[in-house]
């Protein structure tokens, strides 16, 4: 027997797919139900001490609903679970992905309610994006997330992505690099990812690497022949005395020694910063750089930052990796809309927003001040004062529109990294802050939207009030 | 430009390494440095609340080791990077691992220090392994980990893995469905997962289902029509209604009603399921069942189970699926050996054991009393008494030795599962709980592993005392 693999690639991705998606749309296909659908992706709450997100993923979600195809091996498979027909798997086999969709542009700051895409579609095909699409977007919006907030702590220092490691499985190790190179890291010491992504790549040695030489500054010696420009790590037995061999291979070197900088990986790094700071300068080496990594998160960053370490970067793993203090966002896919009604779940504290929707940026002098979530029917809506339409017509029946920057996949990247930057420069500071802002940036829903919700909500009749 | 493609596969998983790894691999190579290496993988603290963790990923680190090889667009990547030597990259094309690997077995609860593997090769083909095998072992090792919590927690009902959605990424939401399955969980929603692993799915219907149908009693009906023994989902307008309407379904149906139970996603859901059981039992539905789903983890189900809601299977998603609480391990893959001499890194606080070592397991009367970690090298070192020894060679020279199960993986999936079942049984009561066991399971370093380890601190000398 063949070891099958567990590898997902775009031939294999329709299938990595909820069950029920499967099912409901079986029954929708035998129903006869085949109206356009929308779905909105959004989420409905920011985790404590969050006070925006960065929208990312797009590109991987188009991707797939472009290649959306169930292969044979996938049909067979189906067909061997007793609940599919044989009518149901032909039209399954021949169905591609052919509606519309709608979605900020990777990179745009978004906050609670806010749609990050809708999809118009036959209900069967609309539904049968939202497992993957959630996946991907969620996984790259997470990630960009607190990757933003690394870089906003770090006050224009380079941070290095370090996460591979200790990242969820080899997606989130790719598609996180990706996230990173939006929220503004500077590089990435995933291979893989500079060569699929082009984004810079770095590296220089672990603590294996001296230890298996007898002695440190042997090590030293022998890295920096080969690499005159390296990083030299100088914790892996007594951090100082590390530096002090860095400043005797610069002295036994002269002119040839040409070592950018010295790597802290335990420790106080602050103060071990400090004191590596004063023994290079000391030495005429005030050009040797300092890095600082093992543990670090935005608040480890702002603090160094805030004592004023002379740390030139910061290399981020884990923490960032996983987006530890919180791993995952409230997102949802919900039905709005269906055959041209306002579809919406009912469940206590948790509002949905029916229809399509368009989400006017304002803003005053350059500064933003609040969003308006309107219909996106309904030009009579909404007026906007001085906004900005956020949603961007993205895919038209099943093609791509070009609208986020065409078919270049790093022309993509490179732009959302720039709306990053652009927008995130936009926002008030306090957004901007490692704390909850207070106030909390007003995002609005307009009077027509509101009036379409309760419109529905008296349809529903159900539930008296919500 | 064709959009290059981001998934990782067999033939380009050598270049998702971390650029340092390659970096110091070149120097080995030039130093001549070619000597036997032995890396220890492990972990050193557990997460607060958990007092074990499930060893899992194991076969896709063989499965990379077993294909690791750089392409030819990999070379000419790295080539272009200006900082490897032409002779170097000749070599790195021919590289294969050859080297040995002593594992434990997947499934096998394991504790602080205690190395999940050792790698032992030529230190260039052993670093080699260091970013991919930790990406894959760690991730797998705490989705089991977390996944088993909620199967102690639900005390024999069913548990049903949801996470895909909101697992970080393609990968993990493949490797955490066949971790779940070690762990002991009844079925996965993800299509794929069963298609590759052969593990059950389940699913029956989502929220926009019944939205999207004008009515829900309606929707009741047709997507009973098509499965006859589904699970309705009840909550989409008010939960205890959506009840009474499967009762009336059931009337109306008479005996061609076959739905096999309901599902409750949000609200109060042990009162909701108290309240669902009696309407249902009035109505002689005593064989429906009941299951619950939405933002549950193991203290959530630990909580209906003991307040005797009567919930029959648990569907778990975003909780489990990013091991929310604690979604990273501080695992790490150390240089213990090189040449023949132990290494340490001397670092405060963190205690490496130099060498390849053994861990073995003592048991009393079928439980396990204390683990002991001892040099694998010695048969003088330690004499078991009533002890087996956990880590098994699994790789010789490169090939399989077959010790995890042989060829087929679905057989060593089940054998991991079936390995997690009976050492978890064996486990003392206090450390299968949800909280801290007091005292906490005694792992000891034996007598020969301790004087190696100082030995090989006086040979390094430079630091007084760790």
């Amino acid at each position: 027997m063949t070891r099958p693999s567990a590898w997902v690639n775009d031939g294999n991705a329709a299938l990595l797919t909820d069950l029920y998606e499967l099912t409901m749309v079986q029954a929708y296909w035998h129903e006869g139900m085949d109206g356009d659908a929308v779905f909105s992706l959004y989420f409905r709450t920011l985790p404590p001490g969050r006070s925006y997100a960065l929208a990312c993923g797009l590109e991987d979600a188009l991707r797939f609903l472009e290649n959306l195809q169930f292969s044979q091996e996938a049909l067979a498979y189906l067909a061997d679970q007793g609940q599919f027909t044989a009518e149901f798997l032909d039209w399954l086999g021949t169905m591609r992905f052919d509606g519309d969709v709608f979605a900020l542009p990777e990179g745009t700051p978004v906050f609670p309610e806010e749609p990050l895409l809708e999809v118009v579609a036959p209900v069967p095909v609309a539904q049968l994006a939202e497992s993957f699409i959630m996946n991907q977007v969620h996984l790259q919006t997470v990630l960009a997330s607190k990757a933003s907030r690394v870089v906003q702590a770090a006050e224009g220092r380079a941070v290095i992505d370090f996460g591979l490691r200790r990242m969820h499985g080899t997606d989130a190790a790719m598609k996180g690099a990706r996230a990173y190179h939006v929220a503004g890291l500077a590089a990435t010491s995933n291979v893989l990812a500079g060569q699929v992504y082009g984004v810079p790549i770095t590296g220089t040695m672990a603590h294996s690497y001296i230890q298996s030489h007898d002695d440190e500054a042997e090590a030293f010696r022998s890295f920096t022949e080969l690499y005159p420009e390296t990083v030299l790590l100088v914790d892996t037995y007594d951090t100082l005395e590390g530096v002090h061999k860095v400043v005797e291979l610069a002295r036994e070197l002269g002119d040839r020694f040409q070592v950018r900088g010295i790597r802290l990986d335990s420790g106080d790094v602050g103060e071990l910063a400090k004191q590596s700071r004063k023994i290079l300068d000391a030495a005429g080496l005030g050009e040797v750089r300092i890095f600082a990594s093992g543990g670090l998160d935005e608040y480890g960053v702002a603090e160094l930052v805030a004592a004023g370490a002379p740390i030139d970067g910061f290399g981020v793993g884990t923490h960032m990796g996983t987006s530890r203090d919180a791993p995952s966002l409230d997102m949802v896919y919900k039905l709005t809309t269906y055959a041209g009604e306002g579809r919406l779940k009912l469940s206590p504290g948790k509002r949905i927003l029916p229809g399509r929707k368009q989400v006017w940026r304002i803003e005053e002098e350059g500064v933003a001040v609040r969003d308006v979530i309107a219909r996106a029917d309904d030009a009579e809506d909404f007026t906007p004062q001085g906004g900005r339409p956020l949603l961007q017509q993205v895919m038209s029946g099943g093609r791509r529109t070009g609208a986020d920057g065409g078919a270049d996949p790093r022309a993509v990247l490179d732009r959302a990294r720039d709306t990053a930057r652009a927008e995130l420069a936009r926002l008030p500071e306090r957004v901007r802050s490692l704390e909850d802002a207070d106030p909390p940036y007003p995002v609005e829903v307009s009077e027509g939207l509101t009036r379409l919700r309760h419109d529905v909500i008296e349809r529903l009749e159900e539930v008296p009030s919500v």
